[in-house]
């Protein structure tokens, strides 16, 4: 379970979120940007699920944008959950710093389901962008379950 | 003054952005995601005025990308001042309607100088960055100034 190579693969996978004030002057500015990316993802990602589950006639392009926007953002938050920027106007659990290997993967999981969301927003149908919608709303839900205090 | 073309020409540009209901199912939820975006915006643009001014060591690499950053959240905000999107937990002044022709102009002006600023950025040195960073920031005071609530 301890596997060293693991560890240390982990360890400097995360480093670039550590510590929060390497780029973050307080821990509050941190949860402050991290919910605002997540706010901008959100609003960009309902608007690919409106299409997906039939709520909003499907368009090709503003599809294509918005998933580019999505794919954008889902890089964004994970800088901000370093050292420190667990405590304050968060519902982000301490599971995420207690178990960061954990974290990391669900974070993983989130961008390569919103690249492939991507391009399959590229591809131009409604078929293809309902087919990869899914699997890419399981990966919100597993970190939200998981990591976010209801 | 009332250039019909000219009023015509505003009124199209301005189209993108209303009804706020059209994007957004609450009028709060605009607000909430308008701020969001700047908050990310602000958080990577300071990045770069950081290093503009010397208290942060220059990194060609990090400039390019916060840079890249800026420029696309720049874009995202004004589809989020729509009809009713007005009244709220917002510092947003009604001239933001009222004049909604200036305050399209000072938006584009800010969206012209972000790409300038991520161009000069993608240059690879200290002095491009500087040389773009003022311009940019004087545009975002301008509008702060003019259409946001002290």
């Amino acid at each position: 379970m301890k596997h060293p190579l693991k560890t240390a693969a982990i360890v400097l996978a995360m480093s670039v979120a550590l510590p929060a004030h390497a780029q973050f002057a307080k821990a509050m500015d941190a949860i402050k940007y991290r919910k605002a990316s997540f706010t901008v993802m959100g609003a960009h990602f309902g608007r690919l699920g409106a299409m997906a589950n039939g709520r909003l006639a499907y368009d090709a392009a503003a599809a294509a944008a918005n998933a580019d926007i999505v794919a954008a953002m889902g890089k964004l938050p994970w800088a901000a959950f370093g050292e420190g920027a667990d405590k304050g106007d968060t519902r982000a659990k301490p599971e995420i710093w207690i178990e960061a290997g954990q974290y990391k993967k669900a974070a993983d999981n989130m961008q390569a389901a919103v690249a492939q969301l991507n391009t399959a927003a590229k591809v131009g149908d409604l078929e293809s962008l309902k087919a990869a919608f899914g699997p890419s709303a399981a990966t919100c839900k597993a970190c939200h379950d998981d990591f976010r205090s209801k």
